[in-house]
């Protein structure tokens, strides 16, 4: 399943994706939220819609659409996952997993714009495979962590550089301003991607392809990923895994460049879908 | 007020303190919530118990104490915010505050055991003035941070040293183990604080005083805090500022002492009430 969430900030309805339609689910009766994963959601969604597909209204595509899950406990991020990303950020490629983790109040919808902070210079983007929880995951092996994992996303992991690396302490100031997580189209369930480790990602500002990897080339993988987050903590149903962006941010480009108002990002993921987001200064 | 939430995990019910008893809120039809917050849910409280504090059955305090909110989009933690604590870590006083984050997952009731991880050998302490935001706050300056402000708790920012300092990267790993973030046992409405920079806060294991402080020692103060907080992201209503730690945590005593099974934490701070707290081992 595709699953998708309509309408303005506040009113978000629930919806999915089927035969290129965006149908209301709204009369489910629940948002896509932690509760409905915890619950078996999917698998109760799945019966229903065997059911009430064919009644189900049409949505219009002129609509906005929001992230495709409601707001979770969190998003935890891992830091230089691909090799050539570490090396044009002029560090080496870890030996674990690096973790970090932006605010969830910076999650927006997939065409929502990115919005510059205040005081921003080094606006920045990365393209990443986001793997979303199915079901509260805590000290799991790494051979049964895909039972965990209720389907994937793309996000666009935005990120001020001077705010992360030079303002003092942690990563977290850069990665957490509104509208620096903009996910979807779509939250696509495991079962549609058959090999999660082989999709293309990539991504254009202006036009200009920057990013333009695989997925393949992860350090680490996403069952060594949900496997070594949950010995440091408890994943919950919903929680997002960022896995990572590959080569071609802005910071690594000669000489660096940064978003500026107006500039338009497009990303996308094989089988994940695309977004399109305009930069825009903060108000 | 003093706001509390009673009883068992996954049926915690909303109460108050009054006169030294534990009143249930239930027909007030509303969780200690974000959108509670959001709503005005504290002066639509007040009002309320005026008609209705005579009539609210009294809570036995047996019962668990919860989190006094419920789970809130984020915890920001501020580092190294007391001189002495700065100096014990062998760090220097930051010149602006270090901020990190701490899953929400990790919240716990302010009695509950502190659940040291599997494979921790460095398990610490860190009593800590908590700040819970009152409405959404985004670019707020300095002199108006305090009307963001919704209240105070006392809070333990259980710390994995090892995990936070030395497995690569971000202090995020040591911060966000289920049960390291034991909250309350009340949020103190900040109209009942009449300083809340001049509160004593101290911690004692098994009986012998570790910490003992007072918050008029803040590198950087609560007004502070908030506006420099809110350059970075949106603070949400019920998010969580946990503003720092003294000097006396197991990592800066010589030499340094962690928690072990069995071990009794016990702490406070002036006005904001008492927490006790048992290590355990991680099942």
């Amino acid at each position: 399943m595709k699953l998708i969430r309509f309408g303005e900030i506040g009113s978000e309805k629930p919806g999915i994706v089927h035969q290129d339609k965006w149908l209301d689910c709204s009369t489910f009766g629940e948002d896509w939220s932690e509760e409905f994963l915890e619950n078996e959601g999917l698998e109760r969604l799945e019966s229903w819609l065997k059911k009430n597909i064919d009644i189900l209204p049409e949505v219009d595509k002129s609509i906005r659409l929001a992230t495709p899950i409601k707001r979770p406990s969190k998003i935890i991020c891992v830091g230089l996952n691909y090799t050539l990303h570490a090396k044009e950020s002029g560090m080496s490629v870890p030996e674990v997993p690096i973790l970090f983790m932006k605010a969830t109040s910076s999650l927006c919808g997939p065409n929502d714009p990115i919005i510059i902070p205040r005081k921003s210079e080094k606006t920045d983007w990365e393209v990443e495979l986001a793997v979303i929880i199915g079901k509260k995951a805590t000290y799991v092996s790494k051979e049964e962590a895909m039972d965990y994992v209720a389907g994937y996303c793309l996000h666009n992991d935005v990120s001020e550089r001077d705010f992360q690396l030079h303002q003092g302490g942690q990563w977290v100031k850069g990665k957490s301003a509104d509208n620096f997580a903009p996910l979807g189209p779509y939250l696509v369930t495991k079962d549609e991607i058959k090999d999660p480790h082989n999709l293309r990602l990539w991504l254009s500002v202006n036009g200009e392809m920057l990013q333009d990897s695989v997925t393949s080339d992860l350090v680490f993988d996403i069952p060594t990923l949900v496997s070594y987050i949950s010995q440091y903590m408890s994943l919950l149903p919903g929680d997002i895994i960022s896995t990572g962006t590959p080569s071609g941010v802005g910071l690594g480009l000669k000489p660096p460049r940064y978003l500026k108002s107006g500039d338009v990002v497009e990303l996308g993921i094989d089988g994940l879908g695309t977004a399109k987001q305009v930069a825009q200064n903060a108000q």
